[in-house]
């Protein structure tokens, strides 16, 4: 079914991810190799372009005309990029989609400064728009997102961490981009502003989602699918929903077990497997299971007020994939 | 001498300064507590403000009024103190100004992060221009020094850098923002093409000015005037025009103990004041003097085309200090 829903996706944006792919190789001109290798590394590894993709639908919805959009929705990869090899240089981690990341390969100041680089390819191309409230919406992300990450690692191993903490470092992570995106697409098309709202919306839950989905994999996939080790998330301190849900419901015994575990940063598998039975026992997984679907259906039903069209269906069939997918 | 321009320029520019002082502090609005002492840790601990003052100055020769520009002028510091932030990761430099540095006391990740945030706050208050050719100059110069830190990166402790390297080096790590800053001044104001392309020519001789004056004074001042080490560029394998110059110009037996010298991070007291005395008398100090000089002869030439006015006058005393500062 997973399976069947990716097909139709990809066959539906096929020729629109090809636009996408070559002109994310045509505006990325660094003078310098090494920028343009660390940047290709991240960049030409196999991400899934979901962000450009829904600036392109978006725009598309709103009718903005394709050829122009293409080149826009570029920004979108570079920023998500940037935010990347920071994060890596952040989290020091050392794989990433599968591959040794940047960091591990280049070291962190030129990650840091091949990520800046990015940045600026993604601040240019905004400019291009002429459009100063796309500008504004692109600052308005990367302040989220550096505050959004600032707050994670600030509540690094925080054991008491709250639903409501939660939501905050996703959307600050996640949503706010995805969000971004959605609503640039409307602002291009200079669309009415319930559009922009409704596309607001769609990409607001859409990435909520999307995180939750991630964050679900950490305990459900195998490293082989997840291209990282199971459990990074814990090994790493950061408490995500499933877990969250799982410590406020578990009795006292095993909420003291999972802490321990928690803390211990060289628990071993077994360990592992003891955390993720405790999270299906405690509803750890259903819950959040049955939180990422509430934000699909809400990102879809902020599709109504659109006619029904090729782009919408796309739109649909992503908010479902985002909680279908096993990658 | 030298104080004596210092407080003409001081009281000239008084009054900017606390107005540039205050709205450097409004602007700033995170909304975590730790981005504000991290921003404000470098950005409160006595900066010049030059890069603001220059904007703000250059918008006033073209014209444009002073209540707008004191607030687009922070985009400038803070664009300066991220890159400043970042570069303490990349060098790992554990002093500045004479105080240590923020990737000392906090650690690269959040360093990394809040730079991230002061770039975007940078480019928040470039968006509320709504002059998207403000923003191309932002991007621009987010692009330039990105790639001008990897450049520097990858030449460090290249003995043969050459004079023609050395410039690239320093265009892209401190005449792009001053050029940026002035000839902004001039597209917020509207200015003709011919004032602004005289305005970039001015803050481009300039920066280069004030970069060689840096440069020499990392072999002129003692420790606690410049607030650093005083050979730390050599100690981080950086080779800058004194150095170059008195290595071309030495015989082949002084040619090789500096180098052997320069190699060995590990060189004491000694060995720094014999490279001072070589670079003495192999004419690296006086022919950097005199390259200086010629810049700022240049940047005040570049100013003939605009009518004797305070701010003309506040600029060019500013070309002078730029090679006439102690600190």
């Amino acid at each position: 079914m997973k399976s069947a829903l990716k097909s139709r996706i990809v066959s539906a944006v096929e020729g629109d991810l090809e636009q996408i792919e070559a002109a994310l190789s045509n505006n990325l001109t660094p003078n310098l190799s090494l920028v343009k290798d660390i940047a290709g590394h991240l960049l030409f590894s196999g991400g899934k372009r979901l962000r450009p993709l829904l600036f392109l639908l978006s725009s598309r919805l709103c009718d903005y005309p394709d050829d122009l959009a293409v080149r826009f929705s570029t920004l979108f990869e570079y920023l998500h990029a940037a935010t990347l090899l920071h994060d890596d240089v952040v989290d020091r981690a050392d794989m990433r989609r599968g591959k040794q990341t940047a960091h591990a390969t280049w070291g962190s100041p030129r990650v840091v400064l091949t990520g800046d680089f990015l940045l600026a390819r993604s601040l240019t191309l905004a400019a291009e728009t002429k459009l100063p409230r796309i500008i504004k919406v692109i600052a308005n992300i990367t302040e989220e997102m550096s505050q959004g990450e600032i707050d994670q690692l600030e509540k690094k191993g925080k054991l008491d961490l709250t639903e409501a903490e939660y939501m905050a470092v996703i959307q600050g992570k996640t949503a706010v981009l995805i969000e971004g995106a959605c609503k640039s697409g409307a602002i291009i098309a200079q669309a009415a502003g319930e559009k922009e709202a409704a596309l607001c919306d769609y990409g607001h839950h859409l990435g909520v989602a999307f995180q939750m989905a991630d964050d679900l994999l950490d305990y459900t996939a195998d490293a082989r699918t997840l291209g990282k080790n199971p459990g990074a998330d814990i090994r790493e301190g950061k408490l995500t929903l499933p877990l969250i849900h799982a410590l406020a419901q578990a009795d006292e015994g095993d909420r003291r077990w999972m802490e321990k575990v928690i803390s211990d940063k060289e628990f071993n598998e077994s360990d592992f497997d003891g955390i993720v039975e405790k999270l299906h026992l405690y509803g750890g997984i259903d819950y959040t299971e049955s939180r990422a679907r509430d934000h699909v259906e809400q990102a879809k039903k902020s599709l109504e007020i659109f006619d029904d069209c090729e782009s919408k269906n796309i739109m649909m069939l992503l908010a479902d994939y985002a909680i279908a997918r096993n990658v």
